[in-house]
């Protein structure tokens, strides 16, 4: 079956927004067997709106949209599908309740504007949307399939796994994608090209893409067939050619990123981590910290800008500062040896560096980064000079301290080759 | 004149990547007089890349491409319009050398396949790109302007300004789109709209789009026109309105984010803060240091996961943490006071919370987040209960952080309404 996506609003077509359901939505529908045929983004304009689902619907059999069911003067979807497939739009009362307790459980009063949220097409199926307050729609017109999804991406993911895609199961059957991605760190694009290019020219049915992002390369392999032993064995060699290739560069096959990898191992070996950054800037705990549950390995850290601070929370000599200066082996060490003596944790890591743009000298340029690790069993430190701005340099430091980690596990956790837990 | 965009890769039509670029260049070709007709994402299949540039050739005078100009085998741009134009690729020795000086600059050899990023299509002129290896492409054929550029945003926003536009300019003439942008935080999406909505809709010239994010609502002002003075005038007058009915929660004008604003106002004030954070694990810090120049007002801060360290970071007393529990008006209080009394700042910031998804109670649901500000002055609170994940409560969290100390100067800084530094 083919489809079209059709993603509607006025902010998709500036800087200010991104189309990223379309992204997901291609994926999702190539699992089950769509073809994706063409993307469309429109904007909160009636004509131009009505236009792009009656051209769609000359030339597909789907349209999945998104967008444009928001409570607003601009939300115009419900309205202007309605009126093409010349059905009336009625009150339903049981999505004004809804709406109406969503609004209550945070302790306010629904706007009355919400109220045309609950307005449904007639012989629409609605789609129940229980993280946010307009649902999905779900019609059957003249062997057409349409589904009209909420914009926010976190309303729409689940709506369309959970209600779209079985609906769409009825309906389809034959190739599907098979995908794998593999994660690589401390490697570059190039360098990660160079050493599996000979591995994946050999397979010309499997679609290679390498992508480059800061700190990390990202590698898809992607098969589009009916024999899905045959693609998992494919996939298979070739991620296993992969690690004779990458060794311990790669970090993750499931998707999972790397504070995820490590908050992951360290439960598993029911080890803490304390973090003293500088350069980064709290940026390292506020990774560890945002997967759920860390609280159960993230015990503290503290963001020591200045000199008097790396002192007072770190114990890091005022001597050495003055000798070695701020950004040093010697400081990263003794931050992340503080840290870990005074939280009394696993491991200790400690960042100095300079993130830029200014502070940079010749000796020590923007993008300088000392990292350390420590642990029971020594100290390990790596200095580093990043490229790119300061936003990159700061994730590239993080990444590094990660990367420390998860390395460590590699050759001296017992736990560490155990299976990885699912994606969320 | 009109326009289409080509995104080229196939990592856009996957879940894994977004053309980002393409609402950025709508934006600045808007800004120049040029319509946007069409937005095209394509693979990295040379077949397929062939067609999206000959239909476009057809269809409009100018084409902008991103992506496709890396080193690697899946990078086909260069090669498919230079064959479609029966132009021949030529090795160039300048772009050789600046790529080989960018490699040597990080302490490493250029890796062979790099070399690819020096072929140039016969009669293109080079568009120069400081920030990475590929360099950009402008090519004039037959009446038709075709730019192609490097897909990584940090390097195609600036070379599109710096060396697109201007090669442009001379094309152009006519209507312009004149843009403003409100933030406002501290108000939902739909009180935001109720209170707006008589004004905006006094002007149907002016394209109002209204969008929620976590944490803030922006409010979208767009009018097209060849009479700047005119535009400039109408929408003075609906910003001026908005602050009526918005009163103190517009937070910029100017694109600025948040963490820009409070940082513009900190330096300002030669100010400094310190923040003890809980729920939001470092990213109140993070965000502060994410601005270039933070140290000046940064001093440090911690992230105090167990109530061991809020004690022993903060001074918080282990009584109140039995009595009113971790999460509690009380401890964000004291938190507060105690990094300000540590760290010997201006203000001193508490946060914590139930980010979730687990650790929610009755009492005190997930969602359930106390923020204190302290200065000499006194102290304020705010006890709130956020919706969604646990991404989106540990953002509003910090969002409200911010802004209390945003509000602290309005109504008590000296310099608060001194004028806007530029945007970076």
């Amino acid at each position: 079956m083919k489809a079209e996506i059709i993603a509607v609003g006025s902010e998709l077509l500036t800087p200010d927004r991104l189309d990223t359901n379309s992204l997901f939505l291609t994926e999702e529908l190539n699992g089950i067997g769509i073809e994706v045929v063409r993307k469309t983004v429109v904007g909160d304009n009636r004509d131009l709106l009505a236009e792009a689902f009656r051209d769609a619907l000359q030339r597909v059999p789907l349209i999945i949209a998104s967008g444009g069911l928001g409570p607003t003067d601009d939300d115009l979807t419900r309205e202007t599908v309605a009126d093409l497939l010349g059905r009336k739009l009625r009150h339903n009362e049981e999505i004004l309740r809804h709406i109406e307790g969503r609004f209550r459980s945070m302790g306010r009063d629904m706007p009355a504007v919400n109220a045309r949220q609950a307005m449904v097409p007639e012989g629409a199926e609605i789609l129940r949307n229980p993280r946010g307050t307009a649902p999905g729609l779900w019609l059957e017109d003249s062997g057409h399939l349409i589904a009209l999804l909420p914009g926010p991406p976190r309303e729409l993911k689940p709506l369309f796994r959970e209600e779209v895609v079985p609906r769409l199961e009825r309906h389809v059957s034959g190739a599907r994608l098979h995908h794998r991605e593999i994660r690589v760190t401390g490697l570059g694009e190039s360098h990660v090209e160079q050493r599996i290019l000979p591995i994946y020219s050999r397979y010309p049915e499997v679609q290679t893409t390498i992508l480059a992002a800061p700190g990390e390369t990202q590698i898809h392999l992607r098969v589009w067939t009916a024999d899905g032993a045959h693609a998992k064995k494919t996939l298979d060699d070739i991620v296993q050619s992969f690690h004779i290739a990458l060794g311990d560069r790669i970090f993750s096959e499931d998707g999972r990123g790397l504070e995820q990898v490590v908050a992951d191992l360290l439960a598993l070996n029911q080890a803490t981590i304390a973090a003293a950054e500088s350069c980064t800037g709290g940026l390292l705990a506020q990774r560890l910290t945002s997967i759920a549950g860390s609280s159960s390995y993230f015990l503290g850290g503290v963001v020591c800008y200045s000199n008097e601070l790396k002192t007072a929370w770190a114990d890091v000599p005022p001597k050495m500062i003055l000798a070695r200066g701020a950004v040093s082996t010697e400081v990263a060490v003794a931050l992340a040896e503080g840290i870990r003596r005074r939280v009394g944790a696993t491991f200790g890591v400690g960042i100095t560096g300079v993130a830029g743009p200014a502070g940079g000298s010749e000796e020590k340029p923007v993008g300088t980064v000392h990292v350390a690790l420590t642990h029971a069993s020594g100290t390990k430190e790596r200095a580093m000079r990043f490229p790119g701005d300061r936003e990159m340099i700061r994730w590239q430091a993080s990444q590094l301290a990660l990367d420390l980690v998860r390395v460590h596990f590699l050759y001296n956790g017992q736990n560490a080759a155990a299976p990885s837990p699912k994606r969320a």
